[in-house]
């Protein structure tokens, strides 16, 4: 069986990416392709990358383009995927790789988007606990934010296992600039970035920090807090995240926090612990959907801390994205992903 | 059928890159993992990225760590293939990643190389004129170098359409350093590189020099002249060719070049043109096995102009090796190859 | 004795190299910044590198803003100097780092620039024969373009010494973005760049080609012909001009085209022939005003040819431009320009 | 008065950067380079950007060769300075830009060094409380390491005002490798690290992290703890230095952190607080001695957090040894040293 797959918003990053997975994919066939300003062009002047759809004109993004498609994936700007997702029939399966679905709280959605609060939809993490079969049943999926899916999965085992319980989080992660889009801003700027590193978002201001706290929550930590600081480095693709936290009253230095992680991770098909002594690099995930990660216990700091790698493209957007699509399809979580990063 | 494929240098960049694609691959079963100084060790602790094998152990390169296998990959440092290479049963399938077997002519061998000839053996580029049948019957394979792969298929319409006559070429080609292997030289350092581009091998002397000619003389060029310049740029991969010649005699400056490389190229599975005025930018084919190219001529120089863009890992060696695999094990040409690049 | 200098453009890529240099130059006083769109903020807004001036105000680029100085630096966007520069006071010293007034042949600029042709002025290069003492009395100067000077200062002590005779002269010119200028396009983004090599301008159209020509003939080569290919590589600054040229009739492939360039030089401040066997890479000029170069001949292609690093930025446009000011303000032409490259 | 000064390990990247420095300094004449296994070349072949020096025979480091200097620049690994420093005159002005006279501790040299214990001398952050004047009196002085200046500055004023008391502190810092050194390591290597961002020493193994508790000890932290995480990005140069801490007991959220700041480094010449909102990217200071950094306090997460940026080469490690070397002569601090980051 072959299902018919439209992207909306095919011009950006996360729209190019997702058809460069859909492409490779054996049981899809790429139907419409939108977009806002750019309808009316040829895909290829936006994706040179994408040469097998070089040729394919861009439709406008509306309801009626979206119309008659087994899948739609919204990658759209913060803000747009809600009012057009209203209008997509019931059984379609929609999966939206922006923010507008992905928290709980109306409040935190008006602190930090500042837009119309569409609601929540199931979370695209099929990691998290019981969330596989929840995807499994839902016409309506939320792909998680890049650096979410990074940290949450840095440190679930250590939340669900008691090790750690969510306050005084501290995580800083290294990010390549496609995270922010195929945005004409002069901080994005190749000349600015390259031979740089910088920090943006400090102080609890950046939009992923109540999604992050939204998980920690959701695997039991009770009152989780977080200092989240995010740093662009000269690479296109990529996240490594270390994130620490105080170890939990009652858990000792000596804790083997490996065995949590590695039985936590043991049938994930996607998120790989290195070998112990081993720590990740993005390399190793870039391009793919595979996760690297590796923990340890900081003993005269009292802290744990877990380094995550993944591309923020692939694993943190469109391979999620593309990993809930094979779930809620009834296919194998893996069909069509790439699992070996592209290095070096 | 599944075949039984063995990786001798499996510790280096090409090496990796062909078990890299390897997993993906649909009709192989990974055997054995060998290398020379690193054996004993895992090869986990040198290809962090190729996760499912992390834990198998590498075995000395010998003929009898590499017999009982359908196929095996050499990727070994020029001028120590022959030697093993003998030693390899003549219905296992034996493709080089190195130079040994390229060359035909043993003085040239010599003058770039300096160590003792191997002979030559079917050249493992099947989008040059009549190879593909060759290749379809042979047991030896010599996959190309990853400039000549690049200039050779930027200049193969020009030359058989005899838009070119092949004198006065001129190529200055920017390439990754992964290229040069995962060699301990000063230059090669991160330090040295990134921020920063070099020549070398100039004037002459880098050692694809004769390969190169030697293909132009085989598409039809009697006495072609090559200046070719290398140019180590900041990137991982990627190699972006630029390749000059002046109009053959009686050519017009106005001739239609790109229609003489659209009927070359119009039945290949890898080798795209772009559309008209967009030129190739390497990160369009990194981590597959496409090649992109466009083509024009420089009325006022006289001169056809192509840029080609290539990863030099993938299509430069890895994939292209793989493309020859697939032919000789009658499999269909494209098996288990990404096709699209990892952009941006 | 102080110069009061202004700077109209200052937030660009040029104009804050201008002001980085004279920020440490010891004859200067900085007097005006000016600007179009972001006339009324501050400085540091747009340029947080050059900390002590954060606090200044941008003024609008006008005649009376840039009134009251001893020099002007332009660093304007193409075809907008003319008018300004109309109004600009006759002592006034104008250092125009823009194109306007490069080009002697008003059809060439029509023909590349399309806008109303401004004249020409005094051509900024000190290093050609005779130039200096012409930049010594000129209060109007035109800094030349960071290709041109690249490729002229290559290629000089070869056409001025009858090596080469300026026909067939092919050029492959790697270059960072930020020759481009802050300018908001698609292709100049980071994650475009990072990780990818791109040609562009292929075919003669490149605005730089009829300037490096009109050198090239000023030189002494009465007809010469130029392929001309500039590709974008990821770093943010730097020039590696590979430029080759067919040996002039007479001259042996044998012949000491190092002695040539070694005398071509030896007394000039800022350009340096690497010792035998050592090529350039643009690491060694980072930030400095020197340029590095190397020549041979190739002689199965019977071609020369010569490397040539600098930075774009600087002895490409904002050192050369101050190099210039020092001349014409009777300084000595090294002052307060940096020598030593920012490597690694 | 112009002084005499050797430099020891000129080969290097500290060495090398020292010189770049004293190049283009007033007061200094070059004397002796020294280097063990390269002794007997010339430094050209090291070092191609110091031009000037090119054709300077390095002489083998010994107590002989580094005789009759006024300063003697030791850039030698780890464990070596020791020996050769005890063998120079007291009257030497003998700098150290390695870690052997760094640790007041004996104990933590052993632990995190395991050579000999050397000692320790006065050190070289100009910037702690009544540092300078120590300095210039004195003929022997420790350079700190890169990421010690860096953290060390970016939580001084926070200590000294009682705003953090150095418990739980957790620093995550991103850094080029050329702080690594010219190293011929794998994972140093241009491919490796080209698009790639990777953690390294995670868990409180880096050498650095007993140096940043005695600074904090030393700024007042009665107990301090720390998690110091360094991450390779893919720069050449540059550090950034992301350091939280909660907030004192009794220190409100709404506490003005940034007037402690502002005072701490209001006559610094080379520490730069940056206009509220804006943050620092590593590009900002490369090749200068200028250290950028901003601070804020994240109210939900209750830490204060300063980001750092400086050029590990340059303040971080031979820029803060030049300014060590000017009071301790008696010379201006600032004499010679760039002000200005090369940016972009």
């Amino acid at each position: 069986m072959v299902f018919r797959v439209a992207v909306a918003g095919c011009t950006g990053y996360a729209g190019g990416e997702v058809l460069r997975l859909l492409l490779e994919h054996p049981a899809v066939e790429i139907g419409a392709l939108t977009a806002g300003g750019s309808a009316g062009s040829r895909l290829g002047e936006h994706q040179p990358h994408l040469w097998p759809l070089a040729d394919r004109e861009i439709l406008p993004t509306t309801a009626d383009t979206l119309a008659g498609h087994d899948v739609v994936f919204l990658a759209l700007p913060h803000g747009t995927s809600g009012p057009i997702a209203e209008q997509l029939g019931e059984d379609t399966l929609v999966i939206d790789c922006g923010a507008d679905f992905r928290l709980t709280d109306a409040e935190a959605w008006q602190q930090f988007y500042g837009s119309a609060y569409a609601g929540s939809w199931p979370y695209g993490l099929p990691e998290l606990p019981e969330q596989r079969h929840r995807l499994a049943r839902s016409h309506r999926i939320a792909v998680p934010g890049c650096y979410p899916t990074s940290v949450t999965l840095g440190l679930l085992p250590a939340v669900t296992a008691g090790l750690i319980d969510g306050h005084d989080v501290v995580v800083v992660a290294a990010s390549g600039p496609s995270g922010a889009g195929k945005a004409l801003k002069p901080h994005l700027l190749g000349a600015e970035l390259m031979g740089s590193a910088s920090a943006y978002g400090v102080g609890g201001g950046h939009r992923h920090t109540p999604e992050i706290l939204q998980n920690l929550r959701l695997l039991g930590a009770s009152e989780p807090t977080l200092s989240f600081t995010p740093v662009l480095v000269p690479m296109s693709r990529g996240i490594l995240a270390t994130c620490t936290a105080p170890l939990a009253d009652g858990i000792e230095l000596g804790a083997d926090v490996r065995d949590a992680y590695q039985r936590a991770y043991a049938d994930e098909p996607f998120v790989h612990l290195l070998p112990e002594g081993q720590w990740p690099q993005t390399q190793g995930v870039v391009g793919s959907n595979s996760v690297q990660l590796q923990v340890t216990v900081d003993r005269t700091a009292g802290r744990l801390i877990a380094v995550v790698a993944l591309d923020n493209l692939t694993k943190g957007t469109a391979g999620g994205a593309i990993q809930c699509m094979n779930l809620a399809l009834g296919l194998d979580e893996t069909t069509g992903l790439p699992r070996i990063g592209v290095a070096p």
